[in-house]
């Protein structure tokens, strides 16, 4: 295992710590790195929170800032925070106006939250995303997957609760995004857990995984290697084969790396994905290209479609400032 | 080799196709794709060019737009681009203040950038960066070799040409802030040149190449992998070693991915690297973590500390707008 670490029991808490120096503007780390927190809290908007595994940064602590997220819960690697970060970042959260738990579909995460939401005092309401169109059940869900699609959930409702909307209506705005949005991955290596020092999966130099999940969870088939437009036209095909929108329709598409592979392969990919969508009349109104839900450092990538109308490009579009995504200010 | 292609002779320019549409409120590609060039040029304001092998992406083209450069020109992998593709950017950026070329010291580069000068009828300065401290001398340059310090020079330049500079004020900007930019790299694996096909060099599964350069040339040596603190304070030993900045002055500190290393480790060697800085009260004045100078999928990542002054703060922290800085804006 090669990795930049001085030890896999300090590796989280050193990346935090370094985490929050780097972006001490934006960011504070809770009580004992229980969760990563917005610096200055807005009173009265709804805290937003969300959390799950480390290991797929930038998400979640790098949403965190003005127009996306209040606090983050970062678990070990691929390990679900507990239900004691996500309660200590709801008290640090809430300032009046009840917060939102943004939670990605894994049985751990999901049931975590929900004992985190039982034990609180004050107003919680839960959004889960499962935008991942490769399986309907998998190794640490039941259901489709929580993916990359969640950072759109998360930049949407956290535009909305900037502006003011409830927590009523963030959830609904949540569930509505997250209902329009759909996503599916291919590996072309497997990424390795530290703790576990070996990879995560074994494939062949000719092998690639389609429709794996973000831990490096089985997909639909693992299959020979092909060219970036047969795979584009393979994971669009599943994403609009269950999205069904329509020609004139406007999108947002999002290209995102699994942490080992070069912009120029996602660009490409890009270009890919956009002309199925042209094709198709289906208009790419917004696009966001990087490594923004990663699994370690795996090669590979997932294109995510979400459904775009005139009231949510405006939410895109409005002011935010985290480590990761940042325009309008 | 595993890389989302459809084949090596069109993955730059399809990769070049998707960026410009995913960035087309930002960009615009040149004819027969020679450059990426601004979409809105500022009349009178000299033009920022820069350019070199393709591969280290977002550099170049992802670093044009406002507040940093005006036209990139990409090479094939690892290759020079052609004085013809320079002159043709040249030409197009040119608004009336003359043009400024900010060349990486490597001979190719280095080369058809003066080419380029001379052919060209406007008024040209070159400014040459050399941030490497790992070597002297190396595979593709004489003298220090120009790395990910290079980023820097092109804020600083494209921030102070937005506020109406002149081409020698920018050239004897870029030198200077060039002069107190020292960078270092590691590299864990090598990568892959998409047209060679294999690596381009072999490293042992307890190895590291200590002092890389951004095409996997050899660095200072090759030793078994250390802990990150240890990594960080060899890298550090030598960019202080050169730089010799005074306690109380302040630094802008940029820790880079080469392309395959997680977000995590980069956030730890920040840490890490952080931690020397502080232990010599040298302030982190400002920072910067991510993959923005990257050697395609090779895991590793570089150091970089550059000293700052209140005007080149002011400078940094002005408004920019590229597909991979952004802020104020």
């Amino acid at each position: 295992m090669k990795k930049l670490i001085n030890g896999t029991e300090t590796l989280l808490q050193e990346s935090l710590t370094g985490f929050a120096a780097a972006h001490a503007d934006i960011v504070t780390l809770g009580d004992e790195r229980k969760f990563v927190r917005r610096r200055d809290l807005k009173r009265g908007k709804v805290g937003l929170i969300s959390g799950g595994g480390s290991g797929h940064e930038p998400l979640h602590a790098g949403f965190v800032g003005l127009g996306m997220l209040d606090a983050a819960c970062p678990g070990q690697v691929f390990t679900s925070p507990t239900p004691d970060q996500m309660l200590a970042a709801a008290e640090a959260a809430e300032t009046g106006g009840g917060i939102l738990f943004i939670v990605k579909n894994y049985e751990g995460d999901v049931m975590n939250f929900a004992m985190a939401a039982e034990m609180a005092n004050g107003k919680i309401a839960t959004v889960i995303t499962d935008d991942d169109v490769a399986v309907e059940t998998s190794t640490y869900s039941t259901g489709r997957r929580g993916v990359a699609g969640t950072l759109i959930v998360e930049r949407m409702v956290g535009a909305a609760a900037e502006k003011g909307a409830d927590l009523e209506a963030l959830q609904e705005l949540g569930q509505r995004v997250n209902a329009q949005t759909r996503s599916m991955g291919v590996a072309l290596t497997s990424c390795t857990v530290p703790a576990a020092g070996k990879p995560t999966f074994q494939i062949g130099e000719d092998e690639m995984e389609m429709g794996v999940g973000i831990h490096g969870e089985p997909g639909r088939r693992r299959v020979k290697l092909a060219a970036a437009d047969a795979i584009a036209d393979e994971m669009m095909g599943a994403i609009l084969g269950d999205l069904k929108l329509k020609s004139g329709s406007e999108a947002l598409l999002l290209v995102n790396g699994f942490g080992g592979t070069p912009a120029m392969e996602l660009y490409l990919m890009y270009n890919s994905a956009k002309r199925i969508l042209d094709g198709k009349g289906i208009k790419v109104a917004r696009s966001l290209v990087g490594s923004y839900v990663t699994s370690l450092e795996m090669a590979g990538c997932s294109l995510t479609v979400s459904a775009l109308d005139s009231e949510l490009t405006a939410l895109w579009d409005s002011p935010v400032h985290t480590a990761a995504l940042r325009w309008g200010i």
